[in-house]
């Protein structure tokens, strides 16, 4: 499948990545559709060019239309969405997603899905602390990663469809992740994350520390103000990932914490030159 | 000592931070010296306009003119300076400092001080990850907040001086804090979150991670890029505070840990709305 203009997108989930998702190909002149629950936000996307049209409902010929359908729903509520809904799909139609978690999705859709329609999964690291299609922009993708998951049961045009959205889209880099390698990488380097800035900012018990703070606490908990319902499905989702991760953490803050009380100076300045090395690797280009 | 545009300002320590002090100081009107060990950096902040004239040298003369002397040196560097070099000051001289920790220093600094000149500490909480001179800029100091921190020796009118100095550079919030008080939080506020950013940058292990990276690690690592002899210093200065906050943190992860092993959804949803709340306060006006 190519990715020609006339090919019509549908967006199923019209939030802060949905609706990004939505602007950014519609400004690049593909037609756009949604589907999501409250009629303000369709109305909202109408009325500033973020969608062509829209329902609340799950419309038959909006969804049969679609040749590419873009999930950007909560996990389950995905996986029951298709399991209701999947007779309307076009047959040949692409489908993918954005979820943060894969093992617990990418199986399932696949597996219940009908054999005409083809599931690639992507997960599209870009997000902001407010939701909602009024805080959507495609500019949250400029500089950032997209991560495209495929199975065996993938073929080669679908999986290349899919790396072309995210191009087009303009995130920086495109790559290819498998499953488990993708829940393992999202473990470490974003649910852990997001568990030690909300550990941090509960453990804070002084009253009006905001008068006094710098700007490494505050970035390091921005992603303190969390989606509780998505996050703790996300966490759930990738249990055992997230676990180990949080073990391997623990471990080395303990082993800092052992050099600070033994005054291991070198040590601990052993410790500072490794993560300034590492953290050189991460800047944005 | 009222502020007015003839005093005279000397920095010693031309780094990021006493560059930007300089600068912010010269912007403003006032005529600034500085004293600085590499001759390279007395030339590009005279060639640049961030000092008025330098030295590599104990110049008595240069120290002798100064009204107002602020150190932005390492805390053991500042306390032997002062040993060595305070009969050059001017009597009725001010000095005030830039370190981030107070335990260790002002009691030390007060109780070898000529008795006719004050010393008053202050804690301008801003920075970057690069150092230098080259690197200085007022504006790193607009938005952020300035503690004052003085001690029974002080008066009301040096503490006021610099309480206007914080004011003049364009720092958002001007507070006082007693020396404990500054160095509990500082331990809360920004060694801990180094300790954390030092910790999850050494703890990873995969190989090439930045291409899947999002902004959530990449704002939370920020700072993992450290200078080690400055930091290693900082957390021993104040070691029984920061391994206090350590402990703490390291409650709140365990707990946050333990309700997903345990799959407390409610119980994960809980301190992510306990986080997000309290984060809410730390926004930048």
């Amino acid at each position: 499948m190519k990715l020609i203009k006339d090919i019509n997108f549908l967006i199923v989930g019209l939030g802060l990545l949905g609706g990004s998702y939505a602007k950014g190909l519609k400004n690049i002149g593909f037609k756009v559709s949604a589907i999501t629950k409250n009629e303000e936000d369709i109305e909202y996307a109408v009325n500033n060019n973020i969608i062509d049209y829209g329902s609340t409902e799950i419309d038959p010929k909006i969804i049969g239309e679609a040749d590419v359908v873009i999930f950007a729903l909560y996990p389950h509520i995905f996986i029951d969405w298709v399991k209701n809904n999947q007779q309307h799909f076009k047959s040949g139609a692409v489908i993918t997603d954005v979820t943060g978690v894969k093992g617990s999705v990418v199986y399932a859709i696949q597996d219940i899905l009908r054999e005409d329609v083809e599931f690639i999964s992507a997960h599209p690291m870009a997000g902001k602390e407010i939701s909602g299609v009024k805080n959507s922009d495609p500019a949250i993708f400029k500089g950032a990663n997209y991560i495209v998951v495929p199975t065996e049961k993938n073929t080669e045009s679908a999986i290349e469809l899919c790396e072309n959205i995210g191009k087009m889209l303009g995130f920086q880099r495109v790559s290819r992740l498998s499953v488990e390698e993708h829940d393992k990488m999202i473990a470490f380097l974003s649910q852990l994350t997001h568990c030690i800035a909300v550990s941090l900012m509960c453990c804070a018990d002084t009253e009006g520390m905001e008068k006094y703070t710098g700007d490494s606490f505050r970035d390091l908990t921005r992603i303190a103000r969390i989606n509780d319902e998505m996050w703790s499905e996300l966490f759930l989702n990738n249990k055992s990932d997230l676990l180990s991760q949080m073990e391997r953490f623990r471990t080395s803050f303990d082993e800092l914490y052992d050099k600070i009380k033994n005054s291991d100076r070198e040590g601990m300045r052993e410790m500072m030159r490794c993560s300034t090395v590492r953290r050189g690797l991460f800047d944005k280009e």
